[in-house]
């Protein structure tokens, strides 16, 4: 038997390809099947960020003359409604992964003590375990963390109503998507990064994000030094001295491995567990994959890590590869961003990107998204791809392939869109091509 | 000199081609640049359908208590922003082409009289000509069609304001793209199709189009033999005797190709000039591209074809291809096709397509789309793919070129998404992988 623990993506994305293969496999999750992929995270901020784009979309019509009205938002309904959809969709994936012939044990802890496995307090034989126990949101070490209105992720649907102020403390991809969202819905809200925000992005990238975030409160370079508050909290203290008002905190400060219940394996000091390129861990026979195992924190990238674990259990040697996992980021457009391997070099062009389905109005404003390449001189290949539109995830999960197999910017005369489109990748890619053209005629 | 005839796609990508390469080129256009594309179809439609999506979702948001209202929308608004939107993109272009050295002469016609060329009154020298005149609506040959409350979708935006109640003439994409938009505007629609409505589609993904037309009146295989009323329009009657009642009718009964001022080139009966796969007409050196020379009055399609017309004036044999050119309908969902050529055999598979951005919350009535391929059992070639999802325009377009350039379904082991994602096919993808998989163990 082969146990596995942890019915998040990169877990069950393994029992199920261990299954199909014709091993036993026993599934253990403690809550309900998806992972915070499913329920506190992706899917969450797709839920949330659906009602919030409406609203903004509602209001660009409205100033255009074109609504007569901007709905207002029920946070307890959106509470109530998340929950049974996320619910429905948990069955579904319950469905699906025992139809594959893997067992489910709920409501137990899976637990390693070197090489010996529990389930609960039961001791199990396996030849081999999937170790794939997720993470949970980091909680910086400040006072004030434990007051009433202090949030991350996972308690957010907690919230019983909208607040009227949040701070969101974080400079990173979540605490960027949750303050639009909030901030849509019409609370104030002031994002607080002790570094940068979002700085990792490249800068034209990051003006557009920026935009999107227009009306949110914005301090950088600024670590917060306690949240105050009698049992409710009331405020957040930043380094300078500065009080910002807030009944309501969202803690955006990364990610800790869970990996408490794993002892024996080698670890990081942040308790990830170290893996090889086969998702091999230090004791032989027990493998990792997911969030467990450190960043990239990805789901796309955990199930292939848990599909990468399986066929190592199965003996096929197959290694993980992490060239080409583009990232996206939800705010009132979709930003994605694909680069290959090592393609640092090369010339970055950017540029507007053209109006089409949910951008349209937006051209009244000024504004409808940008897209950006990185293309080498000399071979024409396409080293990198970003793009700000809506709609961009889903071009940059192929253009993302696309580079890797090397696809040059001449080959995008090969493509046809349907018109009319957001992509911009395509209008550069083919402008890059005749740029090209006439360089070396 | 050459001479481009008509600023739309065809003509305006065939302009900048020869400008680029040198050319001395005079594009004539009469209105302003663009073409229907811009100002009358795809733009048009999709400035409608963003306002009717964002009314459907919050439609979904308001029964699921998330939002408080469902705004109203007012036609004339939309009228005066359209054309103002329109104006803007249409300088973008004007100012597009000019910087790429095309001269542009607006206001006047264009005419062909044999080998001679006219530009107005005046006849000019040309060493080629690019005819890309596009197409109008087509009239049906009823009684009743001058009657005032009768238009096409050149004639839409003239309307003060919304209908009470409007029969869509008509059985195709733009029949069920305009019926679905003013159903979502809170007009009562009935569509009257003389065959079957959407009856080139695939039964699953017709299915997928009716569930987002519920709530218009449907009739098929019965034509119109009359619109009724004394000066404006009060109702339509049927071949069976039946009266539908209705104060706008909508005739959405085809195209019809401008060519009256093309004298000398070889046509067909209704009128498409006849062009070779080089875009050649029957008069030497003059060559024809877009709407004009027939189906199937795409965009993309257009631009490509004035592109191959401006590559074999500059002496570059290049031949039109047709193959893989994505096909796509906007209703709630984005409807969108591609197929390989002659690809008619393999196994087709669908299944309902996962829920992500701008479906999350249809979860909860049990639909988020469909997806669906075609796949060769014996090579693991993907022949066709449908989607009728958020996004399926963009995915589609991908998918096409990928298809042409042979992708089979265990390449798609290697795309990664970007989570999460709308994107069906690539799920039915993997799962076909697995299915020829175990059949070939």
């Amino acid at each position: 038997m082969i146990v596995v623990i942890g019915g998040g993506p990169a877990g069950r994305l393994g029992a199920i390809h261990l299954a199909q293969a014709g091993k036993d496999v026993r599934l253990v999750e403690q809550r309900s099947i998806g992972g915070q992929c499913l329920h506190e995270r992706c899917m969450t901020i797709c839920a949330l960020n659906d009602v919030a784009r409406l609203i903004e979309c509602a209001r660009t019509q409205k100033d255009l003359g074109i609504l007569d009205s901007v709905p207002t938002v029920s946070y307890p309904a959106i509470r109530k409604q998340l929950s049974e959809v996320q619910n429905k969709l948990s069955s579904v994936l319950d469905a699906e992964t025992r139809r594959a012939g893997v067992e489910i044990v709920y409501g137990a802890e899976g637990r390693l003590e070197g090489n010996r496995v529990f389930i609960g307090d039961e001791e199990v034989r396996a030849d081999a375990v999937l170790a794939a126990t997720g993470s949970r949101p980091a909680i910086p070490d400040i006072p004030g963390t434990d007051l009433s209105g202090v949030h991350t992720y996972r308690t957010l649907p907690t919230m019983a109503d909208l607040p009227r102020r949040m701070a969101v403390i974080g400079g990173g991809v979540v605490a960027a998507e949750f303050a639009h969202i909030f901030h849509a819905f019409g609370v104030e809200v002031d994002i607080i990064a002790r570094h940068g925000l979002l700085r990792d992005l490249d800068e034209k990238m990051r003006s557009a994000a920026l935009r999107d975030l227009a009306g949110v409160g914005i301090r950088e370079g600024t670590p917060v030094t306690s949240i105050e508050g009698g049992g409710r909290v009331r405020s957040v203290i930043l380094a300078g001295g500065e009080e910002i008002e807030a009944d309501a905190v969202l803690l955006a400060t990364g990610l800790v491995p869970n990996s408490e219940m794993l002892q024996g394996p080698a670890k990081r000091p942040d308790g990830a567990v170290i893996v090889d390129r086969r998702m091999r861990t230090s004791v032989p026979g027990v493998y990792a994959a997911g969030d467990v195992i450190g960043p990239p924190f990805l789901t796309p990238a955990a199930r292939r890590e848990g599909v990468v674990a399986a066929e190592n259990i199965l003996g096929r040697e197959t290694v993980m590869d992490y060239e080409g996992i583009p990232q996206g980021m939800s705010l009132r457009y979709d930003y994605a961003f694909a680069a290959t391997a090592g393609g640092d070099g090369g010339i970055t062009l950017s540029a507007p990107a053209p109006a089409g389905p949910g951008s349209f109005w937006d051209v009244a404003g000024g504004w409808a998204g940008l897209a950006q390449i990185r293309v080498d001189p000399g071979s024409g290949r396409l080293l990198g791809a970003a793009a700000a539109v809506p709609g961009a995830s889903l071009l940059l999960s192929y253009i993302g392939y696309l580079m890797k197999q090397g696809i040059t910017v001449d080959d995008f005369d090969e493509i046809v869109e349907v018109h009319p489109s957001t992509d911009g990748v395509y209008g550069l890619a083919r402008y890059a091509a005749g740029l090209l053209k006439k360089k070396n005629e």
